[in-house]
């Protein structure tokens, strides 16, 4: 999505890793446009090219990081060069076509399914490139790759168009995480309304939580929000209760990495938090996501896999110094342990409604096995 | 609280600042005994010297923080090089006392008063020792602060005595920000019974929330309690409804800055997160505090007033680089401006009790009125 200015426009060759220092950048509506993660062609020694913009580096360096081969995509979504629910999708989609042209379809569907256990776009991505290539050929498994991401980015557009409808003018939209478009293909779920609304000359406000441990909320959604031009505000995990009272905003927006049949959403670490706090001050609580999100398969919450990552992620922080170098401090008691799951399950009973490429619904089984079913 | 190991034993002079580098360093029962902060009897110059630990550097440098004059000990609560109720109405006791030996109570109370505006303690400690030696001796003021102090190190002590209660064997508690003994002038409010049951030989597990922007939890709470050798564990602020509902604490307990008269209380910014979730899953809340944190004049949480602080505190943060090196990064979005208030009110009706020194009640206005008034 991010249209880079003249000066910092580049020729991204296709085998280079290209560094970008955006610090004093604006990105504005002219250059070129990025989508989060692609497939190239196949090139001369016969094999896709999977690239993505590194999110591990935004905001401080805009690079592109090129993937040749299955085991590096594996790597990406492993260590969050690419994270989001979609973005995974789309990368799970891509590195599956990669497994067909390296000829090891099974042992690259294994693999890819062991890199996160709870983003259902994975799985779901894995499932369907895989079935629509095993008896064919890798070309159609490159073509129903690119079809995952083309279809990610279309619903993400087509929420941003129903979530319109659900924010006033002067809306105060709350959001937690990055459910932006870094998160998917282009657009994103969460944010995709607001940017629908900032283009359509709608004010709009954000408040972006900052998410620790990873915080891509100040990191990665004030990102996207200032290259768009809209205005916005970071606020720490602490912060919630107190924004909620004083500030009252108008609704609060977040992703989702799988939705359960029966409504229960898992989402980044936090959610949770977010959602009793909305109950308490009666602000609707939305879940953007596409169908893709929801998994049928998982009847609620309680099914629903959690990912225990390094606490490292808790007890070290990446940023930058104040002369431009790039640095990993420890900011805790070195020594002490922490806890560092990656996601919580917020139950149905706190969602207000879904915004989904196929209209708004309540978290009611039947809506959202009707919606997951829908043609 | 620390008893310093013999090799890291120092005679810490009156004028120098000595630094400790702790990082390989478990602090054991023996060596020196150091309070939060302290003031000396008047030196050869006529003027008693304030000392206090640098928090600020901890926990990668224990340092010691001489403030030989009113304004560098209002700098230091100012900069937080000192924090924590207690802690800082001792120093602006002892503030307060140097401002009789520069012969400026009134400028000094001022002064004093306009450091940090949430924190009852403060308001509190300056009025008793202006009160005490107006009309006197700077001798007077002298011996005033030190009896703050003093009271403040008995009341934690007996919070504790009184919190043993309230701490089955193989208690799981968890605790925000910190309220140590750092927040005091020893023993702490909230971790006070902690430290009884730990060294009565009771069980006893801390989960420190890490309460971003200052990371108290992270740093200071978990230096504390690795110090003491209680078990515990660093949880993100994102991950309280998933440690409520997985590990499911006895209980909570956390400190105060101000009590109103019908129990509301200011504390660390996402207090009345914690709070709010303890409810949600029947985990009862304790506020642990002295009932010089008591404030009658202030009927409601309403009536309080919440310090704003720099943006920069939630957008940058200092901590240790591999090779050993302090460093301040910028982890955020450069550009993107963020929201930084110190404190939140905790509405009375999710406190469970007040752990008090002079024993634990309901968060009721007779109730309150009456233990603050109790001799």
């Amino acid at each position: 999505m991010p249209k880079l200015k003249d000066k910092h426009k580049h020729n991204f060759g296709q085998n280079q890793a290209c560094v970008i220092h955006i610090l004093d950048m604006r990105v504005e509506s002219q250059g070129a446009d990025f989508h989060t993660v692609w497939m190239n062609e196949p090139t001369s020694n016969g094999m896709p090219l999977v690239r993505m913009i590194d999110q591990n580096r935004l905001p401080f360096e805009f690079e592109i990081f090129n993937s040749p081969a299955l085991e590096t995509t594996c790597e990406a979504i492993k260590d969050m060069t690419v994270r989001g629910a979609g973005a995974i999708g789309a990368t799970a989609a891509f590195a599956m076509a990669q497994g067909f042209f390296e000829d090891r379809p099974d042992e690259a569907r294994a693999l890819i399914e062991s890199t996160r256990p709870t983003a259902q776009n994975l799985f779901y991505a894995t499932r369907f490139v895989y079935e629509a290539a095993i008896k064919g050929r890798p070309s159609d498994a490159y073509m129903a790759a690119q079809e995952v991401a083309l279809q990610d980015e279309l619903a993400c557009r087509q929420i941003g168009q129903y979530g319109l409808e659900l924010m006033p003018d002067n809306s105060k939209v709350l959001t937690h995480c990055n459910a932006g478009w870094l998160a998917f293909v282009d657009w994103g779920s969460a944010l995709s309304p607001v940017y629908v609304a900032h283009r359509a000359g709608k004010e709009v406000f954000v408040y972006a939580d900052m998410t620790a441990p990873r915080n891509q909320g100040g990191r990665l959604t004030a990102w996207e929000l200032a290259n768009e031009g809209v205005p916005h505000q970071i606020v720490p995990d602490t912060g919630l209760m107190d924004l909620m009272d004083e500030v009252r905003p108008d609704l609060v927006i977040v992703g989702a990495d799988r939705i359960a049949a029966n409504g229960d959403v898992a989402n980044k670490i936090g959610t949770r938090m977010v959602a009793l706090a909305a109950r308490e001050f009666d602000v609707p609580f939305y879940v953007a996501a596409p169908t893709s999100t929801i998994d049928l398969a998982t009847s609620s919450g309680k099914d629903i896999r959690i990912e225990s990552r390094s606490y490292d992620e808790v007890t070290h922080v990446t940023g930058l110094t104040e002369d431009g170098r790039l640095e990993t401090v420890q900011f805790t008691n070195p020594g002490s342990p922490a806890r560092n799951r990656a996601f919580d399950v917020t139950p149905n009973k706190l969602v207000t409604a879904f915004i989904t490429e196929r209209g708004i619904i309540r978290p009611r089984l039947e809506d959202i096995v009707a919606v997951k079913n829908a043609a």
